[in-house]
């Protein structure tokens, strides 16, 4: 058996990750014991929630440790299996991490259909992305036909779904976008109705003219100075569904003042807005039957798309994850681990 | 006919309002035109809402222009009609203003039951401050059995009855006031299990300690240093109602910084929490009918009280809205304009 390579948190990061917060080991491949399954790691999910792991301040998930392997969406191959609901060959989508083999007792682990044509497709569109996009908009948001969705990173895995999903419900979406070349995108692939570059130094008045009705669901994984332009918009009983802020992942603290958090609190107010976080990980159990029907269905017409953006080798890994959160990469970031 | 004394907004605050804000005027008493009803106004309601209108920045509603009569909830008696569902002598819940006498034409009047014990209850716990309480709890927080829930102005006419429902099903109900007097009516009289005095300076760390379990609802009607004492004690899936900020209604800017929106986002993301400002007038003909059946139950079985503050004679209406937005009054403040 090959030995397994793997990432392990060097150290926590103060800001944005370095790479040497990150410590590249080589060790024995481990055996699985009584129950356990081996599985040779194919595809890993690089993803911003990760940045948040690698922190110990108060978050909504265990923080990673010193020295332990950095977690991650997989898909891989079953290579031994003492588990009999599992058998050597199995294609599964996994909690494998940032190494080429893993452990599991088999709780976590979903056996996906081995004809899969894209198997990387359970870590995007039919994976976290995509039932992240999907319960977002539509049990938060709950667009109606001929409302403004504005979805911010809207060339990313998520936003590029939320947009999607928003116009087969018949609103009109409004993407946002950094670049022009992300914002092509948005509307040549993903159908946008527009997109606006958060980079142009006429942004916030870009978007005004975008929305001439108003707001009435602002999807937010972004944050910052895209959430200030957004915020004077909302419409009267708009809904934010937010599912990240990866604009102040990086931060160390505060920006400076004023205080506008009763700002915040008064526009909720006077505008009746519902603001609602949402973590993925709660609606599995529920929800996550119907988001696969939907989207499967969806995906099987052409009606929604994905663009992917494969990275070749575990090695590259920290690298591809630092430029995830400074926004240089295009599609759903996946490494490539090995095919074998 | 007797004149009609009223008051109208004569300057804009800047800040807290100031008695010079207002005018008292004498001026004859309107005959009512075709289709219209002349009430002689009995009670008036002084509510913080009031505050916004007196203002012309951008808010829910229309602001009382310079010169017009100040708006207000009544409780009157028809005194002449020219409108054939209103006759001389009903009792009515009326937009009537702060004036001795009001035109209508029928549309914005509600006719109560002429028995009413309490004729003032109708602009209380029957009424708006009533219904106001019991959507925005009800509909917004959903609190079960065995949560815990947090009333800020708890002395209140909204947050009182917020928590008397609250405790009807099954919370533990944790009250904010100003000052020991208010807290001891809080616990004795409204039933609430324990109230935090915030003018203490320890208040923080006391909220903290009556609250072990975390905070399931808080019902924000205040803003400024109570929600930011709430902010941190917030439970994963809390739900945050938000139907007032009378802490900020006198503001002229933001306060310094540093700049806590994102703190707030980041918060609301984290704990999934859900935070929804509401304005009651949305809501009247979808559930108006199912409140008053409610709370009418409720009033007769006395499991839901109100405290009054009256005040007596239409002239005292400034000083006592004043010391409202001051958080000076007791109870729910209602203006007894005359009983004849």
């Amino acid at each position: 058996m090959a030995k397994n390579r793997r990432f392990v948190l060097a150290s926590r990061p103060k800001g944005a990750p370095t790479p040497e917060n990150f410590r590249f080991e080589t060790v024995e491949t481990p055996v699985p014991g009584d129950g356990e399954v081996l599985i040779r790691n194919r595809f890993l999910s690089l993803d911003p929630y990760m940045r948040g792991r690698m922190s110990d301040a108060k978050s909504y998930a265990t923080p990673v440790e010193i020295d332990a392997v950095m977690g991650g969406g997989t898909v891989g191959v079953v290579k031994a299996s003492n588990n009999p609901r599992f058998s050597e060959g199995d294609l599964v989508l996994a909690q494998g991490g940032w190494q080429d083999f893993s452990l599991s007792n088999g709780r976590d682990l979903r056996k996906l259909p081995p004809e899969l044509d894209h198997p990387s497709y359970a870590l995007s569109i039919l994976g976290m992305p995509g039932f992240t996009a999907w319960h977002g908009l539509l049990k938060i948001g709950e667009p109606k036909a001929g409302e403004t969705v504005v979805v911010a990173a809207a060339s990313g895995p998520v936003g590029s779904i939320v947009g999607q999903i928003a116009r087969l419900k018949g609103a009109k979406v409004i993407g946002i976008a950094g670049g022009p070349k992300k914002c092509r995108t948005v509307v040549e692939t993903f159908g946008f109705d527009a997109c606006l570059d958060h980079k142009d130094p006429g942004f916030a008045e870009k978007l005004k003219q975008a929305v001439p009705d108003g707001i009435d669901v602002y999807y937010e994984n972004v944050g910052g100075k895209v959430f200030d332009a957004v915020l004077p918009l909302l419409n009267v009983h708009a809904r934010v569904p937010v599912c990240g802020l990866i604009a102040s992942y990086n931060a160390t603290g505060l920006p400076d003042g004023p205080d506008r958090l009763p700002l915040l609190a008064g526009i909720l107010l006077r505008q009746r807005i519902r603001m609602q976080g949402f973590i993925i990980s709660d609606h599995y159990a529920g929800e996550f039957a119907d988001f696969e029907r939907d989207m499967a269905g969806w995906v099987k017409a052409g009606e929604v798309k994905i663009i992917e953006d494969v990275v070749d080798g575990l090695e590259n890994a920290p690298d591809a994850f630092i430029g995830l959160l400074e926004g240089k990469n295009f599609g759903k970031l996946v490494v490539r681990i090995g095919e074998d």
